[in-house]
């Protein structure tokens, strides 16, 4: 079943609103086995909304909106939609009473605008939404789904986890999709394909593989499409195994997840606790650590020491060091690790001291040199000196990977 | 001049990679006066390539396409981009030299893929790649200018910046864009609209509004084309300045970027430092603010102190105040930025203690009840109780913006 993601809004088109619906919407189809055939963003607009709705109801059998449902005058989706199919746009009483409790739940008084929110095309259903005054629209025109959502995130998210995807795969018959990732890191796109370049030729047919390059790592990804799920997974079971018997070295995970997430499940698995000391990635890797739901069982906390005098008097790190080798350095990096690893008084910590850049930078010590230590009762403390880019999101980012990472085979070992 | 972005690969499509290509290139090109009238995404298959490019050249002059240029099987733009447009495909001799510089000077030699790369059509510039193998393609055909980058995120903006974006400024007689953002918190979209109305109603015609809602802030955009740029500033800086005189308490700023540049800037501005002692966010109010180039100018440190025994021992919470009051109360969360200005030394601290779910809510504090406190050695300590949402992420997004806005109010005092 061929699905396309339409998302309408001036702000996206232009680049001032990153479009993470798109994203979203399109890995939780995906896993259900639609085929997402296409992603277009077009502005707030009659014409441009008219033009995709039309390019788009040729060749797929769902077609999922998201924004320009709001209550103000920029959001034109409700009547452009109504007017494409012919409806007539009256006010929904359910609507209505749903928007009522919410505003009133909040402590404020209905409004103009929360009352247009219930105004809406009298052949679509509407669809609930808890966390806001906009529902959204499901529209069933000759047996093709086009349903239009909010474009508020969360908004969007409830209302397509709860009503839309059970209503869509109660009305589909989907093939099986499997995907399966495996992750390396520490070795480039160009040198991967080189070294796998045989098994690639010899995967079946049925399995497709994708590189998917970012800082620090590239995701291979194996993708097949097909009715017999058993036989699928064992397919990409079996070329996974090979896999691994040629770049070992390089995978640190082949099951789903984020490294933050791969990392959490080990140190819950080992019942052990984790605490960072953080220079250039300024809260970073605790940030990461943190994002992952019930991280409070193995992270205690963090001490981010950006001045050096705050490495000196909250980890104990030697102020002649810092003056003779540096605050990048070996050195400076395994006494912020170890003096983390005392005081939360933890199992694991990573340090991290770098020049994240633009500036900063020295002949010695360009912009993008990072040094990383992971210190543990068990296994002493260890360090490792990086060499990144010029660009200071990307070199916080490679960072936190690789610091995750190196934290990761200790954990593994 | 109107403008396309094609982003192309498999992993898009299926929401495996967040496509922040688009994003950033739609904002750039959008800023030297190209209307971006489209993007669209397509997976790595010549068919929807070749349409998506087809489609494209109906109505634009030009077509930006990022991904599919890697060494590897499954990247196929530029053989498809040579059919489509008639070229042969040759080895150029300067990308060669290129790649080769490139791939010594890390230190590695050169392999197969490394030397497919140097092949490019013979109908187009190419263009050059200082951080990776993968050449750009420019193809001048029929007056219309179509650009192949690589999907990297740091390759393909460095020869955006460096050397797309001059090409196409010298090639096309751009018109002049302006946007004004005006950035406002604490009154929902509907509310907004609602109070704004007559406003909105008299702007002059060629003043475009936009809402854009994100957690916690509301955004409003405006926007002019036209020719005289001093007249086109005139009247938006004129009705700007109404704006501020309905809702001046709302509106954090009136200036371009994000609420932890507008922090940097006062802070810096004022000569005065900052430290964060955080619970629930882990970290994220110091990367935001560490986000930022030159941050370590007024920016000391953290204490993130996601267990209680780390707020008693390293912030001096009391831990009788934990127990009596719960640790998101506003008697810890006061302690803790009393506490943390006091070991940091600094003229202002922050501190947010909240339940960020999914778990760990109760009836009196449900999941999304964050306290946040401010303290400065001048206005001595406030602390403010908010009710976010349900959602992990979206709670801790609020909380750091909710607290680098309290303290920006702080600042402006």
């Amino acid at each position: 079943m061929n699905l396309e993601i339409i998302s309408i809004g001036d702000e996206l088109l232009i680049g001032q609103t990153l479009n993470t619906n798109a994203h979203w919407i399109a890995s939780e189809v995906d896993k259900v086995g639609f085929s997402v055939t296409r992603h277009t963003t077009v502005g707030d607009t009659k014409n441009e909304i008219i033009e995709a709705l039309s390019l788009a109801l040729k060749k797929n059998d769902v077609i999922l909106i998201t924004g320009g449902l709001g209550p103000t005058n920029d959001d034109l989706t409700m009547p452009v939609l109504n007017d494409f199919f012919g409806g007539k746009i009256i006010e929904n009483k359910e609507v209505l009473q749903d928007i009522e409790k919410l505003v009133l739940s909040r402590g404020m008084e209905m409004n103009i605008n929360n009352i247009r929110q219930a105004l809406v095309p009298d052949i679509c259903v509407p669809i609930r939404n808890k966390n806001g005054t906009a529902p959204g629209l499901w529209f069933d025109i000759n047996n093709k789904i086009i349903v239009a959502l909010p474009g508020v995130p969360f908004e969007m998210k409830a209302m397509l986890t709860d009503d839309v995807l059970p209503r869509l795969i109660g009305k589909f018959k989907l093939p099986i999709i499997i995907h399966r990732i495996v992750y390396t890191q520490g070795i480039p796109e160009s040198k991967l394909a080189e070294v796998i370049a045989g098994w690639e030729n010899n995967l079946p047919s049925t399995i497709k593989l994708a590189y998917l390059p970012s800082p620090g790592r590239v995701k291979l990804r194996l993708s097949s499409t097909g009715a017999d799920r058993n036989k699928m997974s064992e397919l990409i079971e079996i070329a996974v195994e090979e896999l691994k018997m040629i770049i070992a070295p390089f995978i640190y995970s082949t099951e789903a997840g984020n490294i933050e997430e791969i990392i959490g499940k080990l140190l819950s698995d080992k019942k052990v606790t984790i605490a960072t000391a953080e220079s250039c990635t300024g809260g970073y890797i605790s940030h990461l650590i943190t994002s992952v739901s019930g991280s409070s069982d193995y992270y205690t906390g963090s001490v981010i020491s950006y001045s050096n005098d705050i490495k000196v008097r909250e980890l104990g790190v030697n102020s002649l060091d810092i003056e003779k080798y540096g605050a990048v350095s070996k050195q400076v990096v395994e006494q912020m690790a170890e003096g983390v690893l005392k005081k939360m008084n933890v199992d694991y910590s990573i340090a991290v001291s770098g020049i994240a850049g633009p500036t900063g930078g020295t002949d010695d010590k360009p912009v993008g040199t990072v040094w990383i230590a992971i210190s543990s009762k068990l296994y002493g403390t260890q360090s490792k000196e990086y060499r990144f880019g010029k660009i200071r999101s990307v070199n916080i980012e490679r960072t936190a990977v690789a610091a995750l990472g190196m934290l990761r085979e200790l954990l593994i070992k």
